[in-house]
């Protein structure tokens, strides 16, 4: 960001009211403030909102455990934090790291450390380690999947945004093969982990295979195989523990665990408008309702802790009282259900398990930063995961676009991985191009709470394609969107790619051609986004056609024919500089051109 | 909102620390204080922001006119403000009013005043006058369009979010008829105005069906009639007066003019990374240079006014220098002019003329609060008019869904109305369906927005659908959703109406289910809301096969074999209460059904 000082033109300067320079913005803090070296992006709190804790996992550490930043006691390990400060650390004899969080406190930087380093360029492996040790980052790398395809990746406010992608087999659909295609699918448009969640077919074999052949962090909800082929009520701590440790065995990465929800909480569900809409939640209050009984996830929680912590297995400790509509959001049910999800990290931090928290699916706008800023109160910073969450309800079919809205808000507000919602939701299961429409929609998301933490280098991108755009380079423009092949079809629906200017205001009236024409601006002059000289536009490839095709606004003959248009057809030959309706406005070329090339039942768009 | 404090449940309440009920958020600002029965929502000021001007239109009455709310001088009007207290008006001799904000000064409710507090319940005929003669709301609505079909509507921040959607003519699209049916089908998306932003065709024959055949106002970019056929250096005070008075006689409710952008403001757009992208803007920018003078149609301002005034043609003060990248956003050049939009306004104001502001197209989220309090500050509330915006660049052919989500923060910080931006944003002009989805897209950010500011009854029918989900009313759930039909197509793609479940997670797994049997939950039991009993769906209509055929997942046939399912071939029949998972887990017949009903080839979502 760039903020000046109001300039002095129009009017009388010295009369602008006191606080309308940028500046009193600017010095708004950005950064949460730290020690130098330690990187928490947040967006500055609102009025009223709750501080952050005051306490990290090193404030719960297992029995045994002792650190300190003063003077070295004997026998505990010394190590330098990325920031600069020293550490110490005494363990009990003869214990050896298991998990991330294990190894972070002892000052060793992993091998997934290094590698997350290597792909996050802002941070150093060491601050990897330090967010890691703090508990505020995950590395959710079970050690059998480290043994297939994982390439670790970390989540937490200190790393680049994440999204998830929901996808696995219903009771008839498809077979183990379509489901590693759906995989690969949901990798190629930008899920930073998947999460299977079959409740059909043969789920384990499933399981096993999705989990061999991912590149990203495979998360489940082990209560669905809990809980199929039997009766809820016949649910107990041995089944619960008998399928943790198998899907760790298997090799998943995280697990959602709706220990959360306790017997005490449900009553406070019972006035809501639709109750609880979690699988995992209403099962497991049903179970109590049936047995008069606390959830045994929440009794027996530190067997479980032990579970996960052999696999380094992440806890992603669910919220199985989240609201199922606007009405219900941010209540008291929820906020209990929070309370203890902070007790449940606080526990799961002291047997060395690696956390990460669920958050709700529906939240108003305006609620949506205090649903962030109460959970990195109550959670101590332990990364947050939420879905959606949807800002209103009246949109469905929409979802996906009601949900990222409210996904972009949380994520700047504190939220670290943001589960995706397809256009499907509550409707039905999402085909493969509702998949993709919600990985992008998500992607926009998270790129853009990225961009508005400051995150070093994530508005690089934008920046290019802002400068091609200037430039008018339509092919280096395509290059850098996320979605380059839907870009050049839509593009080339309207007129083909060599043109100076683009089909929306069409010749006469392209803005960016006057401001790359003036001499005194540099807009468009950048060095390496200047245009190639004139060139025949490729014939659309294969997806950019079937894109054309599914629109229907053109023949495939015409997509064709489009797709083969020059720049010479447009009126510039090479060597010719393309006409501007400022400076030849009765040049009737120019007019011609943009009549000939801009097809009919089309809508004017910018103003 | 129903914020309570956290009950003492799991863990020492004691230790719960300071600030985290959820209560020190309740004690937040939703509403700007101000005098009992001064409708002005708005979010809380993050810290750092420009607080609200302190000035009003009041404070820029017309030469002669004066006015007070203490003891009434001889010869003044006194009238009783909404919120109880007088004010007296003192205006020359033999003044009448021909502009709302004339009327509103006197104290006048005028029969469009009237319309809107009918439209509007939450606001009364009083209110509206006090909003439009305070500047903080205008009713854009030429006399002569009120002798066609203009439904009078309001823009403010007392008022609904409202939505904008451009069309028009280019020099070879659709003529007239076409133009009329595109104003219709942007109509039945929810646009609230419509711009007709046309540069080809015949301008003046299109203008005039357009504005006979709407019930919104329409607006218009009168620049661009200036310049149609002639040189842009011939360009002058003479032609703009005559175009402006041209278009107000044919009936335009507002116009955007661009007299913001000032001679002094080159200097501070030359290092921008993409110069001018308003094309008004960077044609008076070209005519600056190339005659080396200020923009004439800021040295002017009061004879365009003058013009304006006599038809009340409301002002959209153009925003020249919007940037046209999140490199360029809240730079000094966008700042610059928003002072000088600020000076206009007063001016305006001074003439009895009705204005809004318009607002940036690409601003980084963080930076959106900001922009939005800057205008609020400067142009002393007047009604903020926004484009987008856009919250990253790299996703073209999506910026329906990145520039609502900008949309969504602005309107909820200061925006009034939200100008849509379709997928062809930067790519092409909009077909029929994408014009579609950008009025859809603004209509989720508008009405969120809304809920979050807390107008009273917006979020009833949000409520009303939750309740119709919880009682797994379908067709309740389909009627109260924006767009019916595509949710209905969406829902039969998978499995038909009559279910007491959905297709999501199918009859074994649906939380909502367990939600409505537990006895002790309200939810699902809302009085008006219980399903019917069984009935076989009718069949899908003409628009959802058309949405089922262009998804192509289902045959012809087999769109309507679903759609003549009956609940009795899902396994309940009549009084036989179908089978839950959580009751019955070993019911094969629940899984059949579930098995035979749902398509392969579809991917699991929800958690």
């Amino acid at each position: 960001m760039s903020f000046v000082p109001l300039p002095a033109v129009g009017g009388d300067p010295a009369s602008a009211p006191a606080g309308t320079t940028p500046g009193s913005f600017a010095n708004a803090p950005k950064l949460a403030p730290g020690p130098a070296g330690r990187l928490t992006f947040s967006s500055p709190d609102a009025p009223g909102m709750p501080a952050p804790s005051d306490r990290t996992a090193w404030d719960f550490l297992p029995d045994g455990w002792a650190t300190g930043t003063d003077a070295t006691p004997d026998s505990a390990r010394t190590f330098e934090q990325a920031d600069g400060s020293p550490r110490w650390v005494a363990v009990p004899d003869g214990f050896e790291p298991v998990t991330q969080l294990e190894s972070a406190r002892l000052g060793i930087v992993t091998p997934q450390m290094t590698r997350v380093a290597e792909r996050e360029p802002h941070l150093s492996a060491e601050q990897v380690r330090d967010e890691v040790a703090a508990g505020r980052m995950v590395i959710p790398a079970n050690t059998r999947h480290l043994e297939y395809n994982l390439d670790p990746m970390a989540i937490g406010r200190a790393s680049l945004t994440k999204i998830n992608a929901n996808m696995g087999a219903s009771p008839v659909s498809s077979g183990t093969d379509e489901e590693v295609e759906k995989l690969q699918w949901a990798e190629k448009w930008g899920a930073d982990t998947v999460m299977d969640l079959s409740t059909g077919g043969d789920l384990d074999a499933c399981r096993e295979a999705i989990i061999r052949a991912s590149h990203v962090p495979i998360g489940t909800v082990p209560i669905y195989s809990m809980i199929i082929g039997k009766k809820l009520e016949d649910l107990n701590i041995e089944i619960i523990l008998d399928t943790l440790r198998h899907q760790a065995e298997q090799g998943v990465d995280y697990m959602t665990v709706h220990a959360g929800v306790r017997r005490a909480h449900i009553d406070l569900v019972k006035d809501r408008l639709i109750g609880i809409v979690s699988r995992g939640g209403s099962l497991l209050a049903k179970w109590m309702l049936v047995h008069q009984a606390e959830n045994p996830m929440y009794e027996h929680w530190e067997a479980i802790c032990d579970v996960l912590h052999d696999r380094d297995v992440t806890f992603s400790i669910g919220d199985g009282l989240r609201p199922g509509g606007l009405a219900d959001a941010t209540d008291a049910a929820q906020l209990a259900e929070l309370y203890t999800l902070g007790e449940l990290t606080e526990r799961a931090w002291r047997k060395g398990v690696q956390v990460m928290i669920e958050g709700p699916g529906h939240v108003p706008f305006d609620q949506i930063e205090y649903n962030a800023k109460i959970q990195r109160r109550l959670c101590h910073g332990a990364p947050f995961y939420v879905l959606g969450p949807l800002v209103t309800d009246i949109f469905p079919g929409y979802d996906h676009i009601t949900s990222c809205i409210g996904a972009t808000s949380m994520a700047y507000h504190g939220a670290s991985m943001l589960c995706y919602v397809t256009p499907k939701e509550h409707l039905g299961l999402p085909k493969k191009d509702d998949v993709k429409q919600g990985c992008v929609a998500y992607k926009i998301a998270a790129h853009a709470a990225d961009v508005a933490l400051g995150i070093p280098g994530t508005r690089d991108r934008d920046d290019d394609l802002t400068r091609a755009r200037a430039a008018l380079n339509w092919e280096k423009h395509f290059e850098l969107s996320f979605d380059p092949d839907l870009a050049r079809a839509y593009h080339d629906e309207d007129l083909d790619v060599d043109t100076d200017f683009c089909a929306m205001c069409g010749h006469d009236w392209c803005s960016v051609r006057i401001s790359k024409e003036i001499q005194e601006f540099a807009s468009g002059k950048a060095d390496g986004f200047a245009r190639e000289k004139v060139l025949k536009s490729p014939a659309l490839n294969a997806e950019q056609r079937a894109i054309l095709e599914a629109r229907g606004h053109l023949s495939p003959d015409q997509i064709h024919k489009l797709a083969g248009k020059t720049k010479t057809a447009v009126g510039a030959t090479e060597g010719h500089k393309a006409a501007c309706h400022s400076d030849l406005a009765d040049d009737d070329r120019a007019k011609d051109v943009q009549q000939k090339k801009v097809p009919a039942n089309v809508v004017e768009l910018t103003v």
